[in-house]
C-alpha cells in the first residue's frame, strides 16, 4: 500500500478478501466489505445476518455487523474518513462503487488489484501444492475421457459437461467453475455453452473443466476424436501440440510473459493458423480462475518463481472444427513445472 | 431512460442485459457490454471468443467483437461519446467502472436499476408462469423433505445440502443457486454455510434452497425437526407460522412494502421475540435471486400487480436454534397468489 500511495483498501467480492483473511463476502445486495487503512486496523463490514458466518474471534480484523435498515455505504465512508486514495476490490459492485463515490467526493479510486496482483500471483509453497493437488484431480477426470470411460458418441454436450463436473467433485472438487463442452463445429467456439446437441462419431471434442479445491482453482483442457478426424485436423493438431509444448518450455524465470505468448503463437503463424488463434496463449491461477499474470501479447512482466498459469494455446476454424491444448504451469528456478500431466497425444476413441 | 434523464446504459453482469436481449455476459475480466443511447441503436461489445456465443444474427443489437490486444473500454468510450448521464449496471465489476469513469471524465454516474428495477419489478404473465414452475419443482424437493425422503440423522450439513442441489436439477432445475442447511445451533445463522457438522436427533435444520430454470429463480425455506423438539421451539415455530401467513395476506396490490414487513414482524416482536428476528421479510425475484421490490422497513413502495417476491421471516436464538419459512407470493388483483405450496406445518422426522 505504500508503494502504491494507497490509504485504504475497501475489499468486497473476489478473492484479495479471502487471501488476507479467510472470509469470503457473499455475493449479495448487502454490502460486505473489509476497510483496511495503511494507518490503522482493519474493520469487516457484514451484514448482520451473516456476521454469524465470522469466525468467533478473527486475530486480523474487527467485526463490525450492520442491521437491516442500516447504510453500510454510510457506515464505510466513516471509517475511511479524511483518506485519499482509495483502492476498491476488482469485482465490487458497481452499485456500491456508486455509492462509495457519492458518500466519498473528491477522492481518488483505484482496483485494489494495484495492490494485492503482484503479491497474489507469486504463490507460496502451500499454494503451489494446493494448484498441484487440485490439478491432479482434474488430471483424474482428463485421464478418464482420454482412456474412454466418458461416453461421448449420441450424447449432449450439456450432459458430458455435467457427468465432467460430477467426476470433478468426486476427485475431490468442493465446486465446479465451468465445464466447457464443444463438439463438432461448435469445438470452434473457445468459451461454447454446452448445450442440446448430440455429439457424434469421427468429430472434435473440447473439454474444458475446472473447479476448486480447498479455495484453489484448476483449469485443463483435452481435445479428442470420436472417430478418425480429417487430416487437416490431425495436422493442424500436431502444430497446436509443438506449439503448446514451446510455451511451455519457454515459461523460465525471467522471460516477459509476451515472450511465452509469443512462443506459441510463432509456432501457430508459422504454420499457417496465425488468423485462427484468437486469444491469449494463458491466465495466471490461484483463488480466481483467472488473474495475473496473463500470458498475452503486450504483457512485459518477467515470470518470477510462483507464477501460476495456464498456457492453452488454440486453433479454430469457424463452422468446422477446433482444438485447445491447456496445462497449468508453474514458473521455477529449476524451470517451468507443468501440474498437468494427462497427455497430449491425439486421442482417437472408438 | 427519458423518465430517468439517462442518456446511456451500459449493462454488463446482472439480468438487465439478459432480460432486454436474451444474452448473458461471461462474469470474466474480458468485457462484454452492451451501449444502448437513448437516442441510437444498441451495440453489444463482446470478447472475439464469445462472439461465437452470440445469435448470429440479433435484431436488437448490433455486435461488435474486440480482439486480445484491443482496450474494450476504450472502444465503449468511444461508443458513448459525448452523452453525459450514464446507467451502468448494478453488478458491473468496479475496474470496468472506474476504467470507463477515466475514460470518460466529468459524466455523471448511476445504477442501470434506477432504470430497469421498477421495470423489470413487475412480472408479466409469461415471467409468473416461469416463477411458477420452477417454484413448483422447488416445492416438490421440499415434499422430499417434509415426507422424509431425504436423509438428515448423521449426514453433514455438506451432504444434505448437496441432495437438495441435485433434487433441484432432477426436477428441472438448470443451475443450484444455493442450498443452505442449518442444523442445531446453526439453524441460528440465516446464511449459515453448511459444513462438516452431522446433524443429530431432535434437532432443527433450515433448509433454504433454490436455483434458476428457463431464466427464473426460485428460493423457498423449510424448518424440519429430526425427532421431538423443546417445547420453546415449538413455540417459537407456530408464532413463526402465523407471522409468514400475516404476510402473506398483507401482501395485497397497494400495500406498502414496509407494511407487509410490518406485518411478520409486529407478530413477532407481539410474541417477545422480536430482536430475534435480524433480517428483512422479503426480496422480489425473478432472473435475479434477489431484486426489485424489498419487502423490508423504510420501503414504502406500494405493491402492484405482477410484483413477486419472497416472503420469509425467521427467529433465530444465537447458541441454540433458529427456524425459517419462506414462500414466494405474486401480487395480483385478485390478491396475494403464493407460488410455493408446500406445507407450513411442524415436521417432525421420525
Amino acid at each position: 500500500m505504500g508503494e502504491a500511495g494507497v490509504d485504504a483498501l475497501l475489499l468486497s467480492l473476489g478473492a484479495d478478501l479471502p487471501w488476507l483473511t479467510g472470509y469470503e463476502a457473499m455475493p449479495l445486495e448487502r454490502l460486505t466489505m473489509l476497510v483496511l487503512p495503511a494507518d490503522d486496523r482493519a474493520v469487516l463490514v457484514v451484514p448482520e445476518l451473516e456476521a454469524p458466518r465470522v469466525d468467533d474471534d478473527p486475530d486480523v480484523f474487527e467485526v463490525r455487523p450492520w442491521a437491516e435498515g442500516d447504510d453500510p455505504v454510510a457506515l464505510v465512508a466513516g471509517m475511511v474518513g479524511g483518506r485519499r486514495r482509495l483502492a476498491v476490490s476488482d469485482r465490487t459492485w458497481a452499485t456500491f462503487v456508486l455509492g462509495l463515490q457519492e458518500a466519498l467526493p473528491d477522492r481518488e479510486w483505484l482496483a485494489s488489484s494495484r495492490v494485492t496482483g503482484p503479491l497474489r500471483a507469486v504463490k507460496d509453497d502451500a499454494e503451489i501444492e494446493a494448484l498441484a493437488a487440485v490439478s491432479a484431480a482434474a488430471d483424474r477426470v482428463a485421464a478418464a475421457l482420454l482412456g474412454g470411460d466418458i461416453a461421448l458418441v449420441g450424447r449432449t454436450e450439456r450432459e458430458v459437461s455435467e457427468e465432467l463436473g460430477r467426476r470433478l467433485v468426486a476427485e475431490g472438487h468442493d465446486r465446479v467453475n465451468f465445464a466447457i463442452v464443444g463438439s463438432g463445429p461448435n469445438s470452434a467456439s473457445p468459451h461454447h455453452e454446452p448445450g442440446s446437441r448430440r455429439i457424434g462419431a469421427g468429430e472434435a471434442v473440447v473439454c474444458d473443466f475446472g473447479g476448486a479445491m480447498a479455495g484453489y482453482c484448476s483449469d485443463i483442457t483435452r481435445t479428442v476424436c470420436t472417430g478418425e478426424p480429417p487430416a487437416e485436423f490431425a495436422e493442424l493438431y500436431a502444430l497446436l501440440q509443438e506449439a503448446q509444448a514451446s510455451a511451455v518450455a519457454a515459461a523460465t524465470v525471467g522471460t516477459a510473459c509476451e515472450d511465452v505468448d509469443r512462443a506459441a503463437r510463432d509456432r501457430i503463424a508459422g504454420g499457417g493458423y496465425g488468423a485462427a488463434f484468437i486469444h491469449r496463449t494463458g491466465h495466471g491461477i490461484g483463488l480466481e480462475e483467472h488473474e495475473d499474470p496473463y500470458i498475452a501479447p503486450g504483457n512485459r512482466e518477467p515470470l518470477r518463481p510462483g507464477h501460476a498459469f495456464s498456457v492453452e494455446p488454440g486453433i479454430y476454424l469457424a463452422g468446422r472444427f477446433g482444438a485447445r491444448i491447456e496445462d497449468i504451469v508453474v514458473a521455477t528456478a529449476g524451470g517451468p513445472r507443468p501440474l498437468n500431466l494427462a497427455s497430449h497425444d491425439l486421442t482417437v476413441l472408438g
